[in-house]
């Protein structure tokens, strides 16, 4: 993976997952604009609230990560060990310890091994390359069958810059595993107010439109990082080519997205339920994600089942007021529901020959107006079962 | 089962479940007071709108229910195959259609035989008697593993009386299935208004507290019928034994949903997660439905697992504002999670014998206030995926 310009990376083992890459940094040649969009769980990690203070005013230059233990449930201790560990890393930076996020994803309620971090700091600062991003994106994974990253372009006048989106997340909170990182690096420069206002915008487009299984986890958050240089003109809102940058963050953060979706363990399926003519876009929004939640529909995706009633009783209960008289549904370009008429055999066919496939769209349409929504689901079959019941078994 | 004074049952075979009986009836001697409470699912079948609009005026005097098929997504057709069927019984009872509510409950999508229906009327009519209770029981059941009844008695002035609750539900809406009946049947006198508002009541307590999978169904409902008789004085609103009425009625409803749920197919265990020292009950109840509808927390009943990190993390993502360094969470009687720290291994011990039971709490402890709520919930195992998933393979 190509480096991007003012930054660089390391990996390295502090012995928290075996004999595998476990700790990771990304730090800023310079103090780079900073944003952060973190988890709401009551339960959250004490990472995650030591990041957000420091991620407050706009600027951090770097983040430490480990896998292997969420440090989450873990009290004032848990605060302790993310200051701690964040603090023995800056003063070998040499850089404020309140200039680096913590960021911790693992097992929850285990006590972070303080020790072992800080005494792999050193080989993991000499280790800091800008070439070094594989490694990185490494040591980030728990459950993940393999790391994941994205990358577009944006055109400044004087040159061409980079969005890098890496990410883990195995698409589920895995049994007492704290899911979901997303880290944006960039060498376009951003005013922070604006760097914060995209963030969430493509947030809300991409991350907040996934679902595994429902549930969120104590640890998730994604983080950007924008080079900064005294001087050097800053997108800001309203600019004319701030608009490219947030289309193109869209972009790369729904490319690795879809990437946690289709890696849910067990899940063969990676389905973008979307809902079209209705009411509101936050309509469209709601059936949208009550379709992608419910258990019925994400058994039968397993079971290449192109099972209609199923998908129209969910948006039915999601309390969004529509007609099914008037809805059609469709499953990739075939239609399996018309209008208050079922399928025929040979839709039924053509859709479940859809259903095959690694990734798909199912469409309702409702009927109602302009409103527009989506969300990325997967399957829930057997595999899910079994790696969440029979984890400790 | 014992008879109700007042009540008549039958149960016949129409045809619509191969040969078992499929097709049953309550009557009563006299016009009854009634109530019903149904599903708020825009896919609404059609017989339930036309059972709501009939029931409006506080009166019925019947009610004709086939299995096998759920007259729904069936538009303008299914509505008038609920309107001729029930016609073609109110003239052989003598009785104005209107006071007659069609239920059905089955497939999805598929139009009712309103023929085999009809003609099976003659039959079904010839055989009402007091103490067919049973035979109507298993007439409504789909995917049930047997007939759910309960009934509890309340002593009136002048008499012993009865409560009886006939109820159908497998725990889930099956594939295209439409789920959850109940019939409330008592010689208790009642004044329609405090009917309706003590089957409201009740529900609240009971069937809208349960959980298989999260979804609702387009048939879901509950009827009440209370005898009446001219001169006889009806429990009503503010009397004394009318709070008598609610809780021995709330009872019974609760017995046969805790069916509904232990029934659940692939269920091994119904749990119910109380939520207790909450700012209020409204809080402790989303706290409670959260954590019952977590797939999460599902797949840990599922094996036995005493993960309290999925019970604290759903709880984290419910919405409610609490510390999760104040809580406690106990299963059964094992303390698993105390005021931020983790279980020992006795304790784990513990909680996993507990687990192993068929019936058993999970009582999360907030710490913030008396509010307190319940949610019945199921494990979540291979065999939820392989009834749901592999039904049409």
């Amino acid at each position: 993976m190509d480096p991007v310009p003012g930054f660089r990376f390391a990996a390295t083992r502090a012995g928290l997952k075996d004999d595998r890459l476990d700790l990771g940094a990304i730090v800023a040649d310079r103090p780079a604009v900073a944003a952060a969009v973190c988890t709401q769980n009551r339960l959250r990690a004490p990472p995650v609230d030591v990041t957000e203070a420091r991620v407050r005013d706009g600027r951090l230059q770097a983040v430490l990560v480990n896998s292997g233990n969420a440090n989450a449930a873990t009290g004032e201790a848990g605060r302790s060990a993310a200051v701690v560990t964040t603090a023995a890393l800056a003063s070998r930076l040499a850089v404020p310890e309140t200039a680096i996020a913590p960021v911790s994803t693992g097992v929850i309620g285990v006590p972070l091994p303080v020790d072992k971090i800080v005494n792999a700091l050193d080989g993991l600062v000499a280790g800091l390359r800008p070439d070094a991003v594989e490694a990185f994106a490494q040591a980030i994974l728990t459950t993940d069958k393999g790391p994941k990253a994205a990358r577009r372009r944006v055109q400044l006048p004087d040159r061409s810059a980079s969005i890098l989106v890496v990410a883990k997340g195995a698409g589920m909170i895995h049994p007492q595993m704290a899911t979901t990182l997303a880290f944006v690096i960039t060498d376009v420069p951003c005013d922070a107010a604006f760097l914060r206002v995209a963030l969430r915008s493509a947030t809300d487009l991409t991350f907040n439109r996934i679902t595994v299984d429902g549930d969120t986890s104590t640890n998730d958050c994604i983080i950007a990082l924008s080079a900064d240089a005294p001087g050097r003109p800053r997108f800001a809102e309203g600019d004319p080519s701030s608009r490219e940058f947030v289309a193109r963050l869209t972009e790369a953060l729904e490319d690795v997205a879809v990437m946690v979706v289709a890696d849910g363990e067990g899940a063969q399926h990676a389905v973008r339920i979307v809902v079209q003519a209705a009411a509101s876009d936050a309509a469209a929004q709601r059936v949208a994600s009550t379709i992608a939640t419910s258990n019925l529909v994400k058994t039968a995706l397993y079971g290449q089942d192109p099972n209609w009633g199923r998908i129209l009783a969910a948006a039915g209960r999601s309390g969004v007021a529509f007609d099914p008289a008037r809805a059609t549904i469709h499953i990739g370009d075939a239609p399996v529901y018309r209008r208050g008429q079922p399928m025929t055999a040979a839709q039924e066919a053509a859709a479940a020959a859809v259903m095959r496939r690694p990734r798909y769209d199912i469409t309702v349409t409702l009927g109602g107006g302009d409103g527009r929504g989506w969300y990325w689901t997967c399957d829930l079959g057997h595999d899910y079962v079994k790696i969440n019941a029979d984890y400790r078994t």
